[in-house]
């Protein structure tokens, strides 16, 4: 199958963007609602040889919309509620681009899949966590990954006009699953019966009107000439009732300095150095290159240059450049330098400062990178040497890891002192996973109470055999032994099928409760990534193949 | 790929057996302690083509397990802890037999595992639920799903000789992954931390001794010589705590009745009629042909004729014929006859004498039968039309499918008063489902107090339009609708990809909280069904073919 080349000859699929640049999205912002409208431009599609046509959406179209979530978080603090709506006619959204999927690699399918429902989520917690409420105006069609936008607002209005309505018409019409979240969001945040979720979802013309509403699956349907005023109406309510501290100024996401030197990727503080050969990627932390603020006033002045905001941005753009441009890079190798001390009294200048709106955003930020880490499917590993910065907020990066390696002492040859990493107070519930546990709580699943030893250390610079003592670090070892280690990891690594790592991974990385957002990456996730392999919906003669052809799909009717 | 045939030329996989013709287990009784040994027969696979080695198993050697386990159960009350160990010298168990499963279709791949995590679960449950426990005595290699088999059991006692090891080495040897719950009970039941895991299960050697203890692999380890002792001594502390009641006479599981008509398999209680031209089967369960027993001491006597326990058996084998015999049967529709207040009648005794030991295992077993259902990839719809008994026990098959139609009145031309249905007791409690909760709070998710407001409704006939609207079924209908509204459901569901089925019933059917149980079969078991598919296991040089050849598998290094 011939997979799509990148529009206008672009080497690699870029996540930033800025309003300016925005070809699909209209973010306007009147007082306290801001309106997200779409209306994509069909002829502006990330790859060649598809049309977006009826609003429909591919990879680029959700990389908007994600930048304009953080945008709404950091430079719009005066928003509290959203608008989420079309800038079209009688069509809201048709959902994913079927003829992006049909030419799609299977990789591609499955990473556009993770960072649309990562930017749902997005959508989620900026509800949840900066007081951003979400009204979605349907005005037509809402099909598929359209309604699955929807699910992730925390009101939707559809329009009362005897034709529109909200559907799932994956699986009738393409043998696919709704794998934005679709599924789990019906049953686990609509709530809906799930036989009445069976009806929905295998009805390709949806359902509308006040069923719509019986069923749950709106909170309310409006006539046509009501529904800009209904709209209106309720994103005032909603603003009214947010918890979002009216703010003037927000800080300006200036675009990241970043260059591509051949394999190598240089931002401010972080390095991306590509091993081809050992089809691995060292991603480098750089601490502060200056001291903590030592109180809030400076902190809109130095805006996006404040080292924990910068550093996040460069590390969610490294990461979204690795998963999604380079497939067979399967491990990542987090290296840091710096001054242990400096970030820990960044960490306690965040943690002091928690209620003060900016530094909110900046701590969901960092949650929200690590999340994306967690769901990450390559292999993460964490080095630990001299000269290394592993604490508080960064430490989480190591906790994150599948597994991590801590130098003994000091290297031959090298005179600096041996490695330290250290624990912060955001460590201790500033971060949780998608299962709503922090990576503490989830690495001592069976020991709890290593919580709270390791609490009491908080803030100590602990060496090897001390964070190994503490279960902090998976292996301490000394010079001796070092580099053979890490060589004979990196090779076995590289010997073990990227599949099998990728199921194993995501098990293992999630011990523990599930909540609807891991379920998404869990459970739907996984089922849609096996029917993406599947004849019955990408063979020659499946349903996402013929689809728009006039030929129906033919279909193994064997159960599996 | 050429797919295995049944050895001795069976015609279709049989779940029936008994102690008298096991081929690969030994169970012995010895008063509060029974034994289940281990000891394949290398020459009794289930499929021609393969040899079962080294305690390797097939789906034929776990059929037997679970006739065991339920033969303890029912015949042997008086059991209460159970000694899981093999009999061959140094072996405990090599898992499930690689040339099987690379011989095998995917779809009996994936029915092979689904069964072996159900008869895993069945020892976790026999533990919780009958006061069972299980103690394993691993003597020598636990590899895969032997170790997986000890990881059901409460207790794990490997021998420390200086090379016997417990492992996981599916992924490093297989390119798949530990798929009879390996990975969810290393992480959910035995806590292990995630690094240590990641280990684990990427050391094709396995861990052994003390390491295995530190890391929570096993419980403890014992030298050979004291082996035998240290295993009595844990069974007989774990018999002395247990609840279970002694009790000399147990209940004769008699071999069921059942026969073969062509396309028809008729039970003293349930008939299957299959319809190839319409993919489907038709399962009708008969109500008791007798009152429900007014006290609990002819129940014995009754044993296996009693007819809760006789409909459950050949019910669940009803299931277990479709799900691994016809793959092409993809709808299965369940129907009743008989009289709904004499099944009422019998949900009361049931209900009464719920800590009677033998009233006990016949909830657990429809406890079990039901969530077999639950996890059975076929779509599942009642059709509740005049003489049928869905009430109770019964009803809970109601609230198992994925919908459910109800007739309005009675049919033309017939005149058997209006369909009932009613709830019991055993509604509300007795037949959790996998994620903990009933089926009605299942289907209630998003309206709590429905269920409240059913149970106030208890013992009542209700009519269809009553069973609407208190949400009990998913369409009232009359007579004039009937026919065309189930022949086009059918024809509907014929012509969606089976897969894409699958897919969105395992999602819809489980809204709300997760398990171990439940993750066992969203997370772990999706992510194993992907990898199922993909070329680097199951390809021409994937590893599960190229296993043992000497040639080493070819991985497309592209991670998704």
């Amino acid at each position: 199958m011939a997979e799509h080349k990148l529009a206008n000859g672009a080497a690699r699929i870029d996540f930033q963007t800025e309003p300016a640049r925005y070809r699909h999205w209209k973010l306007t912002v009147d007082g306290e609602v801001a309106t997200l409208a779409l209306d994509v431009d069909e002829n502006a599609g990330l790859f060649e040889g598809y049309q977006l046509k009826l609003n429909s959406y591919d990879l680029g179209v959700d990389i908007e919309l994600a930048d304009a979530l953080q945008r709404l978080r950091f430079e719009h603090p005066g928003v509290k509620a959203v608008l989420l709506r079309s800038a079209k006619n009688r069509v809201f959204c048709a959902g994913a681009n079927i003829r992006m999927l049909a030419g799609a690699s299977h990789a591609h399918k499955v990473n556009f899949c993770k960072f649309t429902n990562e930017t749902r989520n997005a959508i989620e917690d900026a509800s949840r966590n900066s007081g951003l409420s979400f009204v979605c105006v349907i005005n037509g069609t809402a099909a598929g990954g359209g309604y699955e936008l929807a699910l992730a607002a925390d009101h939707i209005i559809l329009v009362d006009d005897g034709s529109s309505a909200v559907s799932l018409p994956e699986l009738p019409l393409l043998a696919v699953l709704p794998g934005t979240g679709g599924l789990t969001r019906v049953t686990d945040k609509r709530r809906v019966r799930r036989d009445h979720a069976d009806v929905f979802c295998t009805t390709e013309e949806g359902v509308k009107g006040k069923r719509a509403v019986a069923w749950r699956l709106v909170d309310e349907v409006v006539p046509q000439s009501k529904l800009d005023t209904a709209a209106t109406e309720r994103a005032r309510e909603r603003a009214g009732r947010s918890q979002r501290q009216a703010n003037g100024g927000g800080v300006k996401l200036t675009p990241l300095q970043r260059k591509f030197n051949g394999d190598a990727i240089d931002y401010t503080c972080v390095n991306v150095a590509i091993d081809r050969a050992g089809q691995s990627a060292t991603i480098t932390l750089h601490g502060p290159d200056r001291d903590a603020p030592t109180n809030t006033a400076s902190l809109t002045e130095l805006g996006a240059e404040f080292w924990p905001l910068r550093l996040a941005r460069e590390l969610d753009d490294a990461i979204l450049h690795l998963r999604n441009n380079e497939f067979e890079i399967g491990t990542l190798i987090f290296k840091s330098t710096g001054d242990v001390e400096r970030v820990l009294a960044y960490d306690t200048f965040l943690a002091d400062n928690a209620s003060h709106w900016l530094i909110n955003e900046i701590r969901q930020l960092w949650k929200n990178v690590l999340k994306r880490i967690d769901v990450t499917s390559r292999s993460l590993v964490t080095v630990i040497e001299p000269g290394s910065c592993f604490a508080g907020t960064l430490a989480e990066v190591v906790l994150a890891c599948d597994r991590s390696y801590m130098l003994i002492g000091q290297r031959e040859g090298d005179n600096k002192p041996p490695a330290t990493i250290a624990l912060s107070a955001l460590n201790f519930g500033a971060y949780p996973m998608s299962n709503d546990l922090t990576r503490l709580q989830s690495r001592f699943l069976g020991e709890p109470h290593r919580v709270q030893v390791a609490q009491e250390r908080s803030g100590e610079k602990l060496e090897a055999e001390d964070a190994d003592e503490l279960g902090l670090v998976t292996f301490a070892l000394d010079d001796i032994d070092w580099d053979d280690e890490i060589r004979v990891f990196m090779e076995e690594r590289t010997s073990f099928s990227p599949d099998a790592l990728t199921g194993m991974e995501a098990n293992l990385r999630f011990g523990g409760p599930e909540t609807m957002e891991s379920k998404i990456f869990a459970r739907l996730t996984a089922w849609q990534n096996w029917i993406f392999q599947r004849p019955n919906a990408v063979g020659e003669d499946g349903a996402l193949k013929r689809y728009g052809t006039g030929q129906k799909a033919a279909f193994d009717m064997r159960r599996v």
